[in-house]
C-alpha cells in the first residue's frame, strides 16, 4: 500500500495516434482487456509509473506496450482532470497526440489491450471514458497546426511526392485542395527540396520526390 | 492518512497571471511562506483538492486565495511532470496562464503567500521550482496567440482606444509597431466597433473608443 498525508491522485497518459493509410486519416484504438469499460475501444494509455522519468516517457511506453508501435512523433495535447471522468477514482489524464507514417507499420496488441486496430478517424466506434472528447481536440489541434508548422511531414517517409503531402492535408482537413495552389503554398514556404529521385509506376507521369529540409524536426513557419 | 494500492501523485496547478500596467507587461508573483523555497518568489498555485470539481477550479481558487485576484481569463498551458521538479515528492503541475485588465486591481497576499506583487515580465527575480520555464512557455504562447485570436482584449476594459490595444501587442511582443499598419490590421479583422464615446485629456486630440464585438469571449480569426 502507498500512504500519503494528503489526498493524491492517479495520473495517466492517453495517446491519440494518427496515421494515413491510402487517402484516409486513421486513429489507433485498443480494446480494453479489463474493467472499467471492459471490451470497449479506447485510446492506448495507462498509469504513470514512478520509474517513468517524464510524462512523455509514460505515453511512449504505453503506446509501445499496448500496440507495439514505435518511431512516432509525440506532443502533449491537454490535461483532463474533471471529477467523474473515471468511474474508479479521480484520474488525471495528460493526453498526447502522436503521428506516424502508415507504410509498413504492424500493430501488436499486448498487456492491457486484447486488440489494437486502425479506425477511420471519421467513423469511430463508441469509446470508453471521455476519449471521444480527447480525440476531437487532437483533430482540431492537428488541423490548425498544418497551417503554421511542418507537422504534416510526420505522416510521411523521408522521401515523398508533393501529391503525398497534399493527401495528408486533405485527409486531416477533410477537404479537397487545388493541386496548383497547394504546390505554390508548399514550395513558397521553402521547406522542401527535390531529392533528385522520381517515382514511376501507374499511368501518370513520374512524380518528382522531395525531402523536408528540416527532416522530422517540427518547425513553425509563421 | 490516504492509502492507495498503486503509487499516486500530488497534482498542483500553477498560474502565470499577466497584466498591462502603463506600457509594461507585468507578471504576478507570490513570496512563499513555507518550505521548500521558503521566501522565494513563485507563481501562485497549489495542490488539487478533492472538492475542486475541475483543474480550472483549482487554478482559479489558488489565484484568488494567494493573491486576492478574480475576474481573469484563464486557459490551460501545459503539464509539467518530470521527476525531480519538486524536492518533496513527485508533483505533477498543470500550468495555466491568466490575463486581467490592470486598472484598479489590488493584490492581497493570503494563505501560502506572505507577499503578492507585480513584476516586469522582462525583469523577474530568481524563481522557485521550474517556474521560470513555465513563464517562458506562457509568454511564447501568449505572443503567438496575438496573431490568430482575440486574446489581447483580455487585457483591456470593455471600452478602449486602438492605441490601448496597440500597447498590449507591443508589450507582449516586445517590439514597436507602426500605428497605421496596426490600425489597418485590427480594423480589417472586423472584430471591434466604435462605442460612440471619446476619451479626452492630455495634449493630443480625443481618442475614439471601441469595444470588442465578441466581448471577452476568445475568438480565432484564422
Amino acid at each position: 500500500m502507498y500512504q500519503y498525508e494528503y489526498p493524491h491522485f492517479a495520473i495517466a497518459t492517453d495517446v491519440a495516434l494518427f496515421t494515413l493509410l491510402g487517402d484516409e486519416l486513421k486513429l489507433l484504438l485498443i480494446r480494453r482487456r479489463g474493467a472499467p469499460f471492459k471490451g470497449s475501444w479506447a485510446l492506448p494509455g495507462g498509469f504513470l509509473r514512478t520509474d517513468d522519468a517524464t510524462l512523455e516517457e509514460c505515453a511512449a511506453r504505453e503506446l509501445s506496450e499496448e500496440a507495439g508501435v514505435s518511431g512516432f512523433f509525440l506532443e502533449q495535447l491537454y490535461t483532463f482532470g474533471d471529477q467523474g471522468r473515471d468511474p474508479r477514482e479521480r484520474v488525471i489524464s495528460v493526453a498526447y497526440y502522436a503521428l506516424v507514417p502508415g507504410e509498413g507499420l504492424t500493430l501488436t496488441a499486448r498487456t492491457d489491450a486484447d486488440a489494437a486496430a486502425w479506425f477511420p478517424a471519421d467513423a469511430l466506434p463508441e469509446l470508453a471514458f471521455d476519449h471521444a472528447q480527447i480525440i476531437q481536440l487532437a483533430r482540431q489541434r492537428l488541423a490548425s497546426k498544418l497551417d503554421y508548422s511542418t507537422v504534416a511531414f510526420q505522416f510521411l517517409p523521408d522521401e515523398f511526392a508533393l501529391s503525398d503531402l497534399q493527401r495528408v492535408y486533405e485527409a486531416v482537413k477533410g477537404e479537397q485542395l487545388d493541386k496548383r495552389n497547394f504546390r505554390k503554398f508548399i514550395l513558397g514556404l521553402g521547406l522542401v527540396e527535390p531529392t533528385g529521385n522520381e517515382r514511376r509506376g501507374g499511368p501518370s507521369r513520374p512524380a518528382k520526390l522531395y525531402r523536408a529540409k528540416t527532416g522530422h524536426r517540427l518547425e513553425y513557419f509563421r
